[in-house]
């Protein structure tokens, strides 16, 4: 089929209002008689509560509310209903610094923070833990007394034997990597607005990932019916991971609403939104691998230590996904897992794009390439080596239905001159590094792995799309709108998407899982060919023909065999219209036979995800003799997202993607002390900025899923994973040295040089 | 079928929000940045516009856009393609005075309004013309001087042989009447806001009776795509016909609003509602009569001349539906019809509740009461003897599906005591009068006369109920609410209904065809049952039996023979969701078989309605011999509806209904002088208020239409147009004399009675 939107690069539907500041964001939201909220944060590390007296906040001139966690339904919340451990507002101690302790509302912000700093909170200070190996010990500060340990979770899993796969090896090597707890950086700070309505309804503006969740969530921690909470529609700045789970803003601005009477914005400081929601998990990784003297891997025993902050939050998730993808790169006959997470008087550690697969393809591929020196071999070929290929079955079950990982990874070799650069680089302080990534597309997370999607037809013949998706930046309504207009033979202009608002769209999974393309798209798809049937049916009977001889594009149906007998878009709604008929498509999609994962018990045989997609970076970079820092002189990148349907968009995924990668392996990171992260801003966290970015030349592999909408899968995740490795293994091959965690900061590399 | 929601009296699914003040009207909007906008209109009845300068309002500072009609597309707007006569901003003239001349937006209403006094119009004035006949005449004035003649509109059409009727007729007898321009008297005034986009989009809040044919007509005056406008959803105050058409308000909030690059409020003064927007037609009606001396009816000759004021606005139906409906209600062998509309110097008269229908029912109504004391019989047994029953075929070839007039009558008569007082009254100066409406039920009126509805099931098993219809205040919301929840086996309070926003709900006729009940609901009651097959499909599959075997109510899905195996309809959600099944109903209707009015030729044949409601009054008066003055003092009101879906809104309607036709038949009125009404706004208007209402018994007659969503049909309107002839009947009767205008005022009375 000749396709005349999808597969095109088009300018987001998104972009005019963006580029034009017209965009409409939660911060922008301004109601009527509209209070400003703040949320007093902890600033102990952790340490009871034994009173909070309010008395003198409350009678400040202006203060129109306040509330600590007894005003609130005291219904903790998590991910799943076996993890629901954290208040939203804390209720007899603080676990980490920034849990809220309580929350004012007040008709002006100077207000808010004086009312802040007169409510009084009698803490009772408790010895405090941080790192996780000193969290095992026996006699360690508890986080959580009733637990009798901080161990949070933990798992063990052993496919094939490994004995006999280290029997086969000619080289075995054991290292131990460290990753650092990471902020998202979206750029828009969290914030909430609410307006609890008189009629017990609950309006609710917020960035998310996932409305239909966040509702969930808010209705539970409210004791509110779910639809009594009405989360609207809003453009998002940015979420990567960040967005996903409810969190303290919408909650506290709901609560203060409730009291108040009047609709109250919380909007977090640059700070509060990196310290006080979620971060990503730091891991400490260690990984026994054997390898044959040409290349194959026999067998890995990998063991995980992620240091999770004080409350669950995504824990079950951060330990298995990185298995999951792990088993979907490499065919490995012989695999040990072992992940634990312990908690820490830190900042609760949750989804952050990649969900621990980032912090493992770093140690594994990181240790790939030491293998490699020692035995003479070129990274690249045992990449191909034990690459997985389209058919495979994986330790666990799942079959790959669609795989361009050997395609990206030659297109990279070839595109980026590989070999010659490789060989010549050793030793010049200019390295050459591959990395390789891959990613889900769509989980099962019960019933919001399910997309739905309606397509009303106005009566200019144009289109009103409403889907349950949302577009966080990333470019899905552009994406949706495509594939509308691909189906229906419109023009993208003549879609008019409405994405994300829990009253009038149907039920999505968001942006959380992957699926905004996979499972949302095809939703949208079912439901455009739903009215795609519609209109033919309608214009079959209005030019008396059937509806197989018809075709239908650039806005209208005709005769295939005599394109001149047409019928305008227009023409074919009125002609429905006038026999009563309205052109409204419905669709629906949910991958098949997907195995439900076992979060907690980290069972993830059979199909965890329907699709994967795949990713390969070659980066290259030149270490700075004087200063030691790390430039990164050019990236090439290829990536397997099935099928692009908007090609711009996901080179648009590849530079955010590398840029997110480097960040991580070279410079961003918290720093701590005494449970405090030191440069929570972005003064002192290093962000990967523009004016650091290396050349991307990116390449798009099409492996064209049979599941997929027009074969498309997930777009640019893979990428930002394959970047960290890449970028490590570049700095690694320029140094002829070994790292054993990131970031690697200029004083990790003076170390290296210095000491060699 | 037992009911359980619908045929039930509930309160309104709005009420809680208007009577705390939380209803969210069109003056409530306030969006960042807004200007006001106010509307310079004509001081002069007929005046050539030679120049208008804006150049002193310009310079005013807070003035942010002046515009005239050269700034706009100067496309004229109408109800029909061939009725588009009136520039939204008066161009080359000025034809009636509060004709819009020019529009200011300021960053206040001061300067906004100081602005307007700053434009300098150089007027010509012309002479005008202000009575109908006066502008039938040679070398009168001319309105429009291309037509060449004052004649907007006229028709003829006979049925029967006239003059056999009147040949066997025992009385013959020839009457003229005059009514009124009136005013609707909204409590809400007239207003719009407008944001046009920088991506050429724009948004429209406006209380409107059919926000698609509003957007339909701003598109064509904007020159704008349709889809690139959207109508909000808006709690609307008020609207009996006064908020159908496209007004000045909304096209200048628009035109300034692109203007001005900011949003724009302009809201009308009452006095500005009352005169510059449309009004009802005041007509003269001459009809003679036929009748035998046992009061069966031979022959009608009806002429009409009806003041149209300066535009066509709603001409052709303004002379259509009085034949229409004066056709469904008696049996009248022959009748010849003449109508004419003729333009004048005043404001245009357009659609108000009853579009002539009100006006030909006081005159025929009075005359049949002269006639029958005349002829010694009871008004009553006149009207029993000429109804229309159930199963007629009227003159025009329209069938009457179900007709429960008789019923009315007879239940109205025993009600109010009717026989013995009327035998009673005569010379008391106490009064009893009968009279009766019929109405009808959607018109076809191209392609907006059909209605789509869709069903989301929630997460939780509740629902969002999309239909593009609205609540004007007469309780549609609820009406739909309940017929969802009906079918759905729902609670009302499970249903959230969004309604009337263009850009997310199904085209709908809107509320000015009397369509809301029978073909919106019906919209609605198919969108539901659509859903409602869903659930037992799902539920069928769950419980593994045949969906013929379930039976819904009370939340759940239950096995008829065995009520305990059941879902709860969040668990058949859920169940749903699972399998990749979304339960969205869709529903569309529109009436079959109906004819379209040829609204311009007058030609009504066929089926011009498929259903007719009927409503009969009687009415009990006393005149007070000093003052003269009438007062009301007990109502007894029957309404053939069809089935009374909410039986206490239905009786709401009874109250509003009785009220709006008292008004007219004793108080309402403009008085003028010149083309200037001399008593717009409330003070010099003498609408009918709570305090003058008498007690009003209400009786709802069922006569269960086959096509109406349970049997439903129009509610309300019938009592209104039956109240104003009950009214005047009532005032003849303690006079024992003749009215031939209304509304019947004090210094009628007092000639009647000094004279008499």
């Amino acid at each position: 089929m000749t396709k005349s939107v999808v597969g095109k690069s088009v300018t987001r539907v998104d972009s005019f209002n963006k580029v034009t500041g017209n965009a409409y964001y939660t911060g922008d939201v301004k109601l009527h008689g509209m209070l400003h909220g703040k949320i007093l944060m902890s600033p102990h590390p952790h340490a009871r509560i034994n009173n909070i007296n309010i008395s003198r906040a409350v009678k400040l001139p202006g203060v129109k509310a306040v509330i600590t966690s007894i005003d609130t339904p005291q219904k903790k919340f998590g991910i799943f209903s076996s993890t629901r451990d954290q208040y939203p507002i804390a209720y007899d101690k603080v676990r980490f610094v920034g849990e809220p302790v309580a929350a004012v509302a007040a008709v002006d912000l100077e207000t808010a923070e004086e009312a802040l700093r007169l409510i009084d909170v009698d803490y009772e200070i408790l010895p405090a833990v941080f790192d996780p190996k000193e969290a095992l010990q026996e006699g360690a500060p508890q986080v959580h007394e009733e637990a009798g340990h901080n161990r949070c979770l933990d798992y063990t899993v052993t496919y094939g034997d490994l004995n006999d796969g280290f029997a086969k090896a000619d080289l075995i090597r054991e290292d131990t990597f460290k990753t650092e707890a990471l902020a998202h950086c979206q750029l828009e700070p969290y914030v909430a607005v609410a307006n609890f309505l008189p009629t017990g309804k609950l309006e609710v503006w917020v960035p998310s990932q996932s409305p239909f969740t966040k509702r969930a969530a808010l209705a539970r921690t409210m004791q509110m019916n779910l639809s009594d909470i009405r989360i609207h529609a809003i453009d998002i700045g940015g979420a990567f991971g960040g967005l996903s789970e409810m969190g303290s803003a919408e909650f506290c601005a709901a609560m203060l609403s409730k009291k108040a009477k009047r609709p109250v914005k919380v909007a977090f400081s640059r700070e509060q939104t990196m310290i006080a929601y979620r971060q990503k998990h730091p891991m400490e990784i260690t990984i026994k691998t054997g390898m044959t003297k040409d290349g194959l891997i026999t067998a890995k025993d990998i063991q995980i230590l992620a240091d999770g902050g004080a409350y669950q939050s995504t824990a079950g998730i951060a330990l298995t996904v990185p298995l999951i993808m792990f088993l979907g790169l490499y065919r490995i006959p012989n695999v040990s897992y072992k992940a634990l997470r312990v908690y820490t008087n830190k900042g609760p550690r949750g989804a952050m794009r990649g969900h621990g697969n980032q912090q493992l393809r770093f140690a594994d591929g990181a240790q790939m390439d030491l293998m490699a020196r020692e035995l003479g071999l070129d990274p690249l070929e045992v990449r191909l080596k034990n690459a997985v290929q389209t058919g495979d079955v994986l330790l666990n079950g799942a079959k790959v239905y669609s795989c361009g990982f050997t395609e990206c990874l030659e297109k990279v070799a070839e595109k980026s001159g590989w070999k010659e650069k490789r060989e010549s680089s050793p030793g010049t302080l200019k390295g050459i590094g591959i990395g390789t990534g891959i990613h889900i597309c769509g989980f099962d997370l019960g019933i919001r792995s399910t997309s739905g999607a309606i397509i009303k037809f106005n009566e200019d013949g144009k289109v009103s799309l409403l889907t349950g998706n949302i577009d966080n930046g990333q470019g899905n309504k552009t994406m949706h709108t495509q594939i509308a207009a691909e189906i229906l033979g419109l023009p993208l202009e003549d879609i008019n998407i409405i994405c994300g608002d829990t009253d009038l769209t149907p039920l999505d999974p968001g942006t959380y899982t992957m699926s905004s393309a996979y499972i949302s798209g095809n939703a949208v798809l079912q439901a455009s060919l739903d009215a795609r049937n519609q209109l033919l049916t309608i214009a079959a009977n209005e030019l008396n023909v059937g509806t197989s001889e018809l075709e239908i594009a650039d806005g209208r149906v005709f005769i295939k065999e005599n394109p001149e007998r047409h019928m305008r878009m227009k023409e074919i709604i009125w002609a429905g219209y006038k026999a009563g008929k309205h052109v409204i498509g419905r669709g629906e999609w949910r991958p098949s036979n997907v195995t439900p994962v076992d979060w907690m018990n980290g069972k993830i045989d059979g199909q965890p995800t329907k699709a994967y997609s795949y990713g390969v970076v070659v980066a290259e970079v030149e270490v700075d003799p004087v200063t030691y820092k790390v430039k990164v002189t050019k990236t090439t990148a290829a990536h397997d997202c099935g099928y692009a349907i908007n090609p711009k968009a996901i080179e648009g995924q590849f530079e955010g993607s590398v840029a997110f990668g480097i960040g991580q392996a070279l410079s961003e990171g918290f720093v701590w002390e005494n449970g405090r992260a030191l440069n929570a801003g972005f003064l002192g966290y290093k962000l990967y900025l523009a004016e650091d970015m290396p050349p991307v030349e990116s390449i798009i592999v099409e492996s064209e899923d049979p599941f997929g909408p027009f074969g498309a899968k997930e777009a640019g995740v893979t990428v930002s994973i394959a970047a960290v490795e890449a970028a490590v293994n570049a700095v690694q091959d320029a140094l002829q040295a070994k790292f054993d965690s990131i970031p690697i900061t200029p004083e990790k590399i003076q170390q290296i040089i210095t000491k060699g």
